[in-house]
């Protein structure tokens, strides 16, 4: 694809309100469950009115939570899902076979109340590893969600709240794209905060399409965005038990079938790429305790590979991660952090910038103000693109030594809400970035005392 | 080695007082020489009356510091090494040419005022990455420790406070024992704190000795034990440019040499295990913000890699770090960083425990005790044996789901200044133990305000 038809397909696709309720054929409800918490919605279902094309990816974890043994199973081997039901509070995780009942039950009560079969229900759980669910809580909850459920924004907004948990904002992303002719629509929550690491796969987070497209297809382009995506991300180094992206595509919106990977496949795979994308920088900017959005570009590396290692390990160091929370530009550690990584390179030939927002970080800009935009319901995104065009680039380490750089420029870029920190290496062509944030004491003050 | 032989050997090897002073022909002195800090000591020298046989281990960091470069070269090529200068403060890493030109004005300034060859004199710093060593400051710091230097424990003692950077405590310990009929002394002081996580090498740490032993012996001596001591430490992940384990051997104490891999080589090998546990024990007890010292001991893994990478998973997991500063039974996690090591394991067959001080334990108990005592300059490490041998130790997973035990008495274990965790595989009989620290709010106040 050349750059000019690649600018071309992001013109037509455009971000919209909404989250897993915005395509068609979706409905979502949340409702009070207290499962753990109390006086909040801590239970949500997704529901399709059509049967759905299925594909997920999970945690690398050997420990994997119950619910994670259950999805795989009917990602795997179901012709068609319809419901996912998470419930926050408690991971079922380390629950043994009582954990795995509790999926089974879980499955069966919500097919029951929603007319379809056991094997067409997903299930997810995110919270403290260890407890067991209280089974009868949990299903008088997805009894009451299946009545309750409805296709409006404001369900898909309700969903996505009630499966936070250290989270601060609930987050989804919307976006729209013309395929086939027709106007394909791509939803997605997530929750992040706390044991953020992914690997070949991602915390919680769903996708809801109405394109039409096999599940061959569907599975081959999940797979291979989470490593650019979700698996680009951490908070704490710590990879969940729990991981979980789940992607539901009903085929309502009357494409013909995707079974190729021609044009159409490829519009899809961009726009996944952007729903995806933007739901791992919300978890990434809402880590735990975090002040900041921490993000490391790494630009002419010698391999693609090379460019991820190097990218991720910049916003996995702890040090450095602690040195953006105090906005002081002690770049040793960034030099530290790639040195480390694992990559070979000579140190002498790189180049470290701190950025400030510009044009190329619009795409990101957009999610940004998107979210802000989305707690004041007006998403204007043509208008805002504007606002992220300030160029800020300071160069702060070269020929292997610092350049004579004003600390009072580089602390003020720190101080932003979004830190960027632009690494060249000078061996190829490779581009990769990370997503990360900073350590705050408050990471700490959540973690030491999570369970009470 | 049966294990009655080995609990011999055991009696044979006593911790005696002092440092790198403690064996025969070393002597020490430490001065202000203003390089960072204002009005403390902050450069050391260590000075051998006769020449060295050394080895070394540096660090895995593709950012190598300047001092890392020239001991490399030193260690690999000279004959013998009689001096080791060390200042804190400045770290002269990702300082160019000029700082490789600092090392060199360094051992040529060491080599002249101590009447030895610059080729003999081995260089070391600590502090912040980017910065430049004063080059006044540090030759005139040189010439008047190489004028004061004396053979005390006092010297020894005084040198390991001027290496400290965030380090709260001097770090030090001495052994004796007997190989060839002659009493063989081996003493050792290091620094750590924070950027810990040594990687084929370690922090700065030096190990001095009287031992008369071949240089081919002493290297493979020094390079296989760093894999089960240094490099099973983990304040925070990241891996300094600096790292450095330097042992110095003059052969005063008379033994014949040892040329061959025989019992005196093993009494050796198995007291250097010793002084090097001590010091790296005391650099994870230590690590920036620490309230704990944190013990992962990981039991009857499938292979000694698996052991060690299991442990080490759990002592540099945030959110584990972050429970232990609680004092939150939050085993979830512990589970989780087992799971995502990278070992493979099936998580039912798994028994963790939490567990106090106990007989098993006695020799790290020792090294605590004798921290203890030198503070007060009092060591009475047999009378003292017995304080270490209360036995608890609570079941807290086992089965794939949680056990029955106490909040109250887990709560009480992980209040204490030393937290370990007991980790049954049930799939072989190989071991490792890893040492970390908790993580507390400090850390983050430390790093994120660490230049000012």
């Amino acid at each position: 694809m050349t750059e000019q038809q690649q600018e071309k397909e992001n013109q037509d696709m455009k971000e919209i309100k909404g989250g897993v309720t915005a395509p068609e054929g979706f409905e979502a409800a949340a409702v009070e469950a207290a499962i753990k918490y109390k006086d909040r919605k801590d239970l949500a279902i997704i529901f399709s009115t059509a049967p759905c094309k299925a594909a997920g990816t999970f945690t690398s974890n050997v420990v994997k939570a119950a619910p994670v043994l259950w999805d795989q199973r009917i990602v795997e081997q179901s012709e068609s899902v319809q419901a996912i039901v998470v419930n926050s509070g408690v991971a079922n995780a380390c629950t043994g076979e009582q954990g795995m009942a509790v999926c089974e039950a879980e499955a069966v009560c919500a097919a029951r109340a929603l007319g379809i079969e056991k094997e067409s229900v997903l299930v997810a759980s995110t919270g403290v590893i260890g407890m067991q669910i209280p089974s009868d809580r949990i299903l008088k909850g997805i009894q009451k969600a299946a009545s309750e459920k409805t296709g409006s924004l404001q369900a898909g907004l309700e969903a996505a709240q009630a499966i936070m948990t250290t989270d601060t904002v609930p987050k989804q992303v919307a976006v729209s794209v013309e395929i086939g002719g027709k106007t394909v629509t791509i939803g997605g929550m997530c929750k992040g905060s706390g044991m953020i690491h992914p690997n070949m796969c991602t915390m919680l987070a769903f996708v809801t399409t109405d394109l039409h497209i096999s599940r061959e297809l569907l599975t081959k382009a999940v797979k291979a965005d989470v490593t650019d995506t979700y698996n680009m991300i951490s908070v704490d180094g710590d990879t969940s038990t729990n991981d979980t992206l789940l992607v539901l595509a009903n085929g309502l919106a009357g494409n013909p079938e995707i079974t190729a990977e021609d044009d159409d496949y490829r519009t899809f795979v961009q726009a996944l790429n952007y729903v995806n994308t933007a739901l791992a920088v919300k978890m990434a900017g809402d880590g735990e305790g975090a002040t900041a959005l921490f993000e490391t570009k790494v630009v002419n590396a010698a391999t693609k590979e090379d460019a991820r290692i190097l990218a991720k390990s910049v916003i996995c160091s702890s040090l450095t991660k602690a040195a953006i929370f105090g906005h002081d530009a002690n770049w040793g550690r960034i030099l530290c952090a790639l040195g480390y990584s694992g990559a070979q390179f000579d140190p002498e030939n790189v180049d470290l910038y701190f950025m400030g927002s510009n044009v190329e970080e619009a795409h990101l800009n957009l999610l940004n103000l998107s979210q802000q935009a989305e707690q004041t319901q007006q998403v204007e995104i043509e208008t805002e693109m504007e606002m992220g065009c300030k160029n800020e680039k300071l160069h702060i380490f070269g020929n292997g030594t610092a350049k004579d750089y004003s600390e009072e420029d580089a602390s003020r870029i720190l101080s932003q809400p979004r830190v960027t920190v632009l690494v060249d290496m000078h061996m190829g062509v490779e581009t990769a970035t990370a997503w990360g944030c900073d350590l705050s004491y408050d990471y700490v003050k959540i973690n030491a005392d999570y369970r009470t």
